[in-house]
């Protein structure tokens, strides 16, 4: 597909009904350059430190949380509506047992700015640096997030991508 | 003004380029019910477990931070640009010596949502609660951020705040 750089600013509905809906892909890289995507359905994307920034939220115990931890890098991605059920396995499986890349033919193109590849496959790709980190605990959360997002007490590591390049296909997103 | 609610979704845009231009104003209140203003230019936006949320960042020395702790919510307000002495003005004092609303004509608006007020003479308001917060750390931080950002090491706290309500005047957001 034909991509362009484009604004992130213009695509924030499109990445919120996204996310609300089938989710994002968050794709990762480890030492050896194999991809690995995970599925995400929350995120904040705002001017942070005066850079862009895409703040993705990772549990520890995920494959994901070793890659960026590794690479310092991430990739976001949205897929095109009939790719859904790639949605729906790569947020069931773990990169530790499966190449979710290989078993959804998902094809990864070389990251412009980070290690971690985009997808062809997607309509939109954010490529984000980690410039920040920090961690949730149990007593900054409200008792009914806790209950419901925490029940195991696995949480979340809060990275702030700095969002360092952005190309879509602008006919495709939200199709 | 006469406002109506709207979904935050499609107001992104005048949002970021706000925060990245003259700032929003961060709106908070004392028990006894007097209001504070701080300007702020950095936050993000998006679902977070399952919320639409602002992610605001506040550090521990600003006066905002224990009305904040002690009330749960804040507020925050897009100016029109002809209030941007407005923004400075309370970019640069504390509310700790001044009110601010006072001083420069501010007239506050009992939330329909939070404690906090918003702003009349705002185009843009969006009323939040607290659901979750983290504390930044140098450890997390690309040391670039940490230089330019945290000379003091005035860490930020970061307030997931869950947004309840949000209203603009539409014509007049962007002018």
């Amino acid at each position: 597909m034909p991509k362009i750089e484009v604004d992130y600013r213009d695509y924030f509905r499109a990445v919120a009904e996204a996310l609300r809906g089938a989710g994002m892909l968050l794709v990762s890289v480890d030492r050896a350059g194999r991809p690995n995507a995970m599925t995400i359905g929350w995120a904040a994307l705002g001017p942070v430190w005066g850079r862009p920034a895409f703040m993705a939220m990772v549990r520890p115990s995920r494959y994901t949380y070793g890659l960026i931890e590794e690479s310092g890098d991430f990739t976001v991605n949205l897929l095109p509506k009939e790719l859904a059920r790639v949605l729906d396995f790569c947020g069931s499986r773990s990169g530790r047992n499966v190449d979710k890349f290989a078993a959804q033919g998902l094809t990864p193109v070389p990251g412009r700015k980070t290690k971690s590849p985009t997808v062809e496959q997607a309509v939109l790709s954010l490529e984000c640096r980690v410039v920040g980190k920090c961690d949730l605990t149990s007593e900054g959360l409200d008792p009914d997030v806790d209950r419901s997002s925490y029940p195991r007490g696995d949480y979340h590591r809060l990275y702030f991508g700095e969002i360092l390049a952005v190309y879509a296909d602008p006919e495709l997103v939200g199709k």
